[in-house]
């Protein structure tokens, strides 16, 4: 088999010819038709995340170790299984939840494996998805997709998911303000989720134009252009004076927490998620006084994925893909999707 | 009716004769009985919270008016009804629900009227307990205290429902380790009360060995001394190096915050509680990476403190008393408070 | 004002001249444009619901007392206002919101005023909308319906309500399957409901086809005819054998329950509403062996209605009105209704 | 390897010597030294469960096959362990999780396997602990035991479970009642881990003056005799009219179920878990208008097993141990619990 590896951090990832594994037991061969570009894979690939004061948090001290096949947005067709599988069989379509964990920890006795105390996800932990085929270590990680296509479908794993899981983070009524925070491709997803789990009234944040406007039509009431002024006043109007009672910030950085908590209404919700890195000062009093909660959210779960992919498999969410490169091009696709010329997602076909 | 006010912040507080109010409608007059001294009312006293970069938030910017008769740990005896009270009577011992909101706002919908988005609650935006009467606007706002003593139920209204709503927001399971950081009245308080309803293992943290001792005595499995080195690291030693579930932190400053950060578990949950003041550096990555959740808790609703009421009416939970002042010792009270010469809860006896 | 009566049950109602209430503090004064009627109604008119084996449970029994003005889904315009009503103003286009309790039980605590103890809602327990004013008690119970028609909103506040409760009860997911069972009014409520915010497989069973198109039209993505052979087998045969997540029963009579348990999952959802009368037999071990939950869903809670009406508001769900009624015609209206004449909703004008 | 199979119903244990298993990969060989004897295996080796109208429901259709090794309740230490088994070494004292299930229906998705759609457990539907040896198919089912003692710690895995569940779905505040009826090793379970987590008004039913007195002992603020009169109509008098928040039937007989249902209050929740067999007549109408919720309860999944061996840890609970027999014994140990001659647990030294 074929794979595209990081062999250390900041080199050009390289084709590699690795041995065909065979699978045992439970596990299941996958032929990668589609495997997503992600911006975690940039943080991977450059080794490391900006946390406070400019210091670099190093993904190797999380356990990450190369030379890595990187790639958790994953999905293709069963070429293989083990002998002890019974619910797929060879030449089903499916998508792989990449999320893995060690399996006995108390995250992954309810099932959040994605939040494993010592989490083993493809593409991160493991070899994942810039390959040719992939070993899944159990068929309880498949989901089968009818037909829905590979190239949109696979982005569900990470970038659909995480945005599924935010909302529900959000946990807005319909009489509520929701505030999605970057409108990108998780940003898009998260609207359309939120269109049709929750229903309440949406307010779209970006510094462009062209990216609200697209999240207007997938279902947000309002959008608001943080670069027309400061945006925490922009949806304290919109919500007379009160405040939004959620935010959900795909950014994370400094310019967007600040006022994602000055726009928080009271028992307010900040839910956080992009990696983009930095800090801020936090006013300790003011967090009970507002009764405020800020939660972190990372990826999701393998039973809301199958969520997601029923939505999708009924035409209610729709993922965005917008270009496609080859197994040997995917040096070109992340410096692209680093150089932010990619809205919605790329899409390694190899 | 006799009251203690604060005539204008930062000066000695005043005893008033005012005219005695009648109880229309829903009404009730309580002649006051006990009337706790919370470190809140000292805010109150001196005008303000310390935020960020030691900037003062200001109590009448949040809504707050002089003169004010302060006190919100209210027990006494009802002295007359509105006609259209019916499920108390004159002579009947209670406790008063100080937390009231307007009514109309989404938090009152749900009976959560002390995060009110217009909060009128009793020694804070109307007058309260610092009287030997108070007007309360509606008989929903009462508890029968049966035979506990007015002393020991008063500070229940406050100090005791502020620690059962944060453990409630702590929400951890007998397998998990909760931290409590602060053992003063609300700490003390809080042991108890996870021992009553959640009982996981719990890690008491202050800087006093005498408090630490108190702590042990009443349910804590670990006691840490924050003095003798960092707390995160004893904490994770406690905990395989895996950190604690939740921490409860009744200082929220700082030199508290910060090390309760560090001592979290992935997923784990920090609630905010203390007024101490200050700020901290936010390492934003670091949120969703740890799928981490900071909430704050700001006091408690009327039906938790009707739960708090029934454990302390079976003798599961304690409060405890300090000393007591009469009401023209209204001003000693809160200097000797302010000066850290009381664990446990003052008390006035107007 | 004028008022039609129920003055004992089974009798014609009555058009009665009462005089003019007087709106004190909080209270407002309502002028009544749209009165639902409801199936609920025709038992308070008959004097009771059928029970097991045929007997009456007498409404009287419940607290019920005559003559009595029925009409709980309550829109019309603000004619005055009490002194102390803050949030509203006379001319203002409001929907009532009736199931108003005590105030003081573990219920209203908590905001369900609609499962109080000593239930106090208008057209049931106190004079409500069948007459061309309504007091309403307190400010807190109307919600502002700004341009909407009051002909579409009044049945929000039960019809509608009874609907969203019974959904949020069903608590399906959306990779999970939801039945629908009685597709009148309610039923039709509910899938749009259900579009709008879970988004399950939904599957509704009528014994009448041209209903079944219509919860077709409005979202249901399969629908079944009881009168087609067993419905609990058409369930199971669309859901693999498995069986369904959730089943919420507009009808609640034994030909639909006995079926209805049978077509459930393991850990599958009944939801009981309707109040058709009758008993089955419940298989014990069943219960604990499928881990099933069987749930009475009763109206709804204030919080919630205003979810509704805040969905309504942006044209995510459309009551549906059928005929319209003077107030002199409310027997007639009743008569029609009990005939099995109106699908949708019948609404008096006074 | 010994063990005592249940060659076909309603026929005596047959001792017989099979082959040692060998683990593989993450499997885990458990030698045996305490096995529970549990009610629910008399229904399995007499076949059935009798459903309504005195039917039989054959335990056989529902998947089981004999011959059988029952036992579920298993305690032991590490004997030998697979290639890939990362958590425990060999000697290590462990309890057993026997309600295993297929890895990968939506229940097991969430870890409540004890509720998958194609269940494998332990001792029902593959061999158990009626043995001196026993292959666990993944260490993630075994949790580490300290130095409690084998035979308490070993009911903990069915009837302490069961009873753990069963009160988490009960899920009453302290200002609530609780009732617990059927006052065997279950029910006096149940009152200790009601004390240990939700310290509820807790009221005991049984038939037994002894067994309540037992109930009393433990926290059981209230004992009632079902024989001394109408057992609804003492709890209502023991809940000023109103009835109890939740019912919790470790019976689930028609004499306990039809007066839980009469002793309800509203919105109350009855829990039903025995399967003691037989049907009643439910009153349809009565569900909603009283907001009741019939819910069933099954064993218990393991993240609450694991919390469940924390409390039994710190000797919050202890779990009641009345006779041991050895393997031999097994045919005596089952009629005697048959008999009723066996309070507590009865259990198997192989």
């Amino acid at each position: 088999m074929k794979a595209a590896q990081v062999i250390r951090p900041k080199t050009p990832l390289e084709i590699k010819d690795l041995p065909n594994p065979l699978p045992n037991d439970k596990q299941v061969l996958v032929r990668v038709h589609s495997s997503g570009v992600c911006h975690s894979d940039i943080h991977l690939w450059e080794g490391g995340y900006e946390g406070a004061k400019g210091q670099i948090m190093s993904v190797e001290d999380r356990g990450v170790k190369f030379p890595l096949t990187m790639g958790h947005e994953i999905a293709g067709v069963i070429e293989d299984i083990g002998s002890e599988v019974t619910e797929f069989r060879k030449g089903q379509k499916v998508l792989v939840y990449p999320w893995i964990g060690d399996g006995v920890c108390p995250a992954c006795q309810i099932g959040e494996e994605n939040l494993c105390d010592h989490p083993k996800s493809l593409g991160v932990f493991q070899n994942g998805g810039y390959a040719d085929k992939v070993l899944v270590p159990h068929e309880k990680y498949l989901i089968d997709i009818a037909d829905l296509e590979f190239d949109s479908v696979c982005s569900l794993a990470c970038s659909g998911l995480t945005a599924f899981t935010a909302i529900k983070n959000a946990d807005t009524s319909p009489k509520q303000t929701l505030v999605i925070t970057g409108i990108g491709g998780l940003g898009l997803m998260a609207v359309q989720i939120a269109r049709a789990l929750l229903n309440p009234r949406i307010i779209a944040v970006d510094i462009d134009d062209k990216r609200l406007e697209r999240a207007k039509n997938l279902g947000a009431d309002y959008i608001v252009n943080s670069k027309n002024g400061d945006a925490a006043k922009q949806v304290k109007d919109l919500t007379g004076g009160l405040g939004a009672d959620a935010v959900v910030d795909f950014v994370n950085g400094p310019k967007t927490v600040a006022p994602g908590i000055d726009m928080l209404r009271k028992r307010g919700r900040l839910v956080l998620i992009g990696l983009f890195g930095g800090s801020i000062e936090l006013n300790l009093p003011l967090v009970p006084l507002k009764a405020m909660t800020i939660l972190g959210s990372y990826t999701g779960k393998l039973a809301d994925l199958a969520d997601l992919v029923a939505l999708a498999k009924r035409g209610i969410i729709k993922p965005i893909v917008t270009r496609k490169y080859s197994l040997d091009q995917a040096n070109e696709a992340l410096q692209e999707l680093k150089a932010g010329k990619i809205i919605g997602r790329a899409i390694l076909n190899p």
